[in-house]
């Protein structure tokens, strides 16, 4: 059903692997090359898909056809794809913790062909999920203890998109998303008010008001800004005070100069003495905009972040990589100009109490005393080691995000010019590495033990 | 089966129309308000994938059972809800056409509840691909003469993205997809080689292309970059030789200086006498990189784009908007700052000849001689008035956009500082919107008349 959401060279690869006898083991390592200048970690996020992928990878016999017919695979080949599941293992670094660059997010150990298959949907899935929830932690950040709202599905890049948005805002702590299907999927709080369509649709603002306040009693959300805000304001709080309502209530500023609106509307609001009023902002927000906002001290509880953060704007993809670095007993290497890659099955010891950095060793390494191993096993002979239900998944996700938001210094937290925590390579994988690299430039192969 | 592939502000606003009789038709106009600071032109895309979307948009048993128990939508809502269809029309620009900021890429005329909920899909569908379909079209532009291959499906947002990406490049002009899925279902050529992983299964180079070469002896390509670049361009010569084939071939460079690599291997192809293969290259590419490489005169044959084409990554959106222009007989606008929108239904009356720009006046407006309308009727009633293959439907967009590429000046094609077209405002449109902003600034509603 899914093998042809692949690229074509892992299906020529595949078929040639086997037609080789290529068939033993080998690991594949999903990693992130480097980080986006401005960021000082990354929020791993995308493995539950990435699992279900993995579960579900298959040929039927329309997508065997389509390659007998355009493509020359023979019936040897045919009969291996008609027939391949993944069985192999993965390690991973659960979602919702932060890591940093060349640190492994996920391990493939599988026979080769069904190890190179599925690169394609892996590198998707990590690489689009890890990128939205490390841009959304960045807004987290800068909005102090204001709640955040995901606005992002209109312009997400497709319907599919905006689902694996909501999700991964929601595992950095974003309260609510506007995506309603999203929100029944994941068991997330989906959150909307009125468009400024509503506004217009009525004969004048006041009676769009009085319409929602009347039909949405919980929390009515006035949008204010359609003609003018601080008479949109005014007609919220008319509205209420006629209605005779004094429970929870907002105004959204959805454009204008959102500090000064803010404070106007704060003070329209609490001169009516609609002090529970809330004050939600909208419109071209991302980090950098509201850390503005906060630092002016704008009076505003809520904010709807949308595009720029569903799309991580600055930053919209990783220099992602997924790697071979053994095959059968021998590790290998890649010396390619920007792009050497470290070989062998890797474990990172991280050390809880937060005064050394990341150590990047092999698997195989014990951990070093008072480290903990961030790769966990979550799938063996192709079959997921722990099936929670969607819901739960964000929400540990998100608990575990909370507990590395604690852990991590200040330095790589900033939005300005953040430095990550120093990752190092531990003299075992270092030495091993410059066995492989050696034998690799003179021509010759190694073994793990060489 | 898609009614919650919305924002619940939409369920809430539709809701409420239905209660309070706002059932006269309304007009929702589609368009983008500026264009990205690199962009000279638009290319429309995503209107078939938009018109899917509304024919089959609605609402199952468990959707409306999560409304009412979870959103509180009462018994006469939900029955609304489930009898919805789209039933509307549509006017759109086709895909494959070039366009500018302000200029309606689509408009909605249906009942109010249905134009709004639909709000949400339509700009998600039309702003991705638009997004990419322009960002790949610069690519093209850089590229001269030379083959695109969308290498992208490893980094777009998500697994049903990268059939989007391989759909909008291909519109523009990219001759072959990576993407296997996508091949097959838009009709596309897809194109592969091999990675890295392969070089390093095999116990060296030259046995990694004999494999490749004996098993895909139909141009096979040989990625030459994993050790040493020239004395992996050696390798594929011997291979060649020794294998005496004389047919298509090609390398890969995926990484280093990319011009001088391929001078390198240019002359250590032409000196064994492999005048004919090819030299593709691949890694980090976009539309300003391929530019430098033509301007070297690197003798490259082809490009394999891949991330920065697929999220589109110095613009990875556009500033899109879906606003009512008209509710029953009344235009409307909004007066947001910095938002402000044109009242009405709209036409664009462009120039064929070119030499003067487009004009944004009113549908109902003549078109002005010599003149064409760019959009056209596409749904009556909530049917497609034409239906073709998805394959053929590619193919028609592309004519057009090669159509539109010959028109467009050289000040909006060129890839820095490009400068759009002027689009002005008929003298019709100037007017009723100075009327209906004048009235709405009062507080009073005015009409089509008025």
């Amino acid at each position: 059903m899914t093998g042809l959401r692949t690229d074509l060279y892992e299906l020529r690869m595949a078929a040639s692997y086997l037609r080789h006898d290529l068939t033993a083991p080998a690991t594949f390592s999903l990693f992130a090359r480097r980080l986006p200048d401005s960021r000082g970690f990354l929020v791993a996020a995308g493995l539950d898909e990435a699992l279900t992928f993995l579960e579900t990878f298959s040929f039927d016999d329309d997508e065997l056809a389509y390659l007998r017919d355009n493509h020359g695979f023979d019936e040897p080949a045919l009969a291996a794809l008609a027939g391949l599941r993944f069985t192999g293992d993965v390690r991973a670094v659960p979602e919702g913790r932060v890591v940093f660059a060349d640190e492994p997010l996920l391990e493939v150990t599988a026979p080769l062909a069904e190890a190179q298959l599925v690169e394609t949907g892996l590198l998707n899935v990590i690489t689009f999920q890890t990128t939205i929830a490390s841009k959304a932690a960045r807004c987290r950040l800068a909005a102090g203890g204001a709640e955040l709202i995901d606005f992002a599905f209109r312009r997400t890049h497709g319907l599919a998109a905006g689902a694996g948005v909501a999700r991964a805002s929601a595992i950095v702590g974003f309260a609510a998303t506007s995506h309603v299907e999203a929100a029944r999927q994941y068991g997330l709080r989906p959150s909307g008010t009125m468009a400024h369509s509503y506004v217009e649709a009525f004969p004048d603002e006041r009676a769009a008001f009085r319409a929602f306040a009347v039909d949405f009693p919980d929390n009515p959300i006035f949008l204010v800004d359609t003609y003018d805000t601080p008479a949109g304001v005014q007609a919220a709080v008319d509205v209420l005070t006629e209605l005779g309502r004094s429970g929870p209530a907002g105004v959204r500023l959805d454009s204008g100069d959102l500090a000064a609106l803010a404070r106007q509307a704060r003070t329209i609001l609490d001169a009516a003495g609609l002090t529970q009023v809330q004050i939600v902002a909208s419109g071209g927000l991302d980090e950098d905009v509201i850390a503005g906002l906060v630092a002016a001290g704008a009076p505003i509880d809520g904010y709807g972040i949308g595009t720029r953060m569903g799309v991580s704007s600055d930053a919209p993809s990783l220099d992602s990589a997924y790697k071979l670095v053994t095959y059968g007993d021998r590790p290998v290497v890649k010396l390619s100009p920007g792009k050497v890659t470290l070989p062998g099955a890797k474990q990172v010891f991280r050390d809880p109490a937060g005064s050394g950095g990341d150590v990047i060793g092999l698997h195989t390494e014990p951990s070093p005393p008072g480290r903990e191993p961030l790769l966990v096993s979550v799938m063996r002979g192709g079959r997921r080691l722990d099936t929670v239900a969607a819901a739960e998944a964000v929400r540990v996700a998100r608990d575990r995000f909370e507990a590395d938001l604690a852990w991590l210094p200040e330095s790589a937290r900033r939005l300005a010019e953040p430095v990550p925590p120093a990752v190092t390579v531990s003299s075992e994988l270092a030495g091993l590495h410059e066995r492989v690299a050696a034998a690799a430039r003179s021509g010759r192969t190694t073994t793990q033990s060489g």
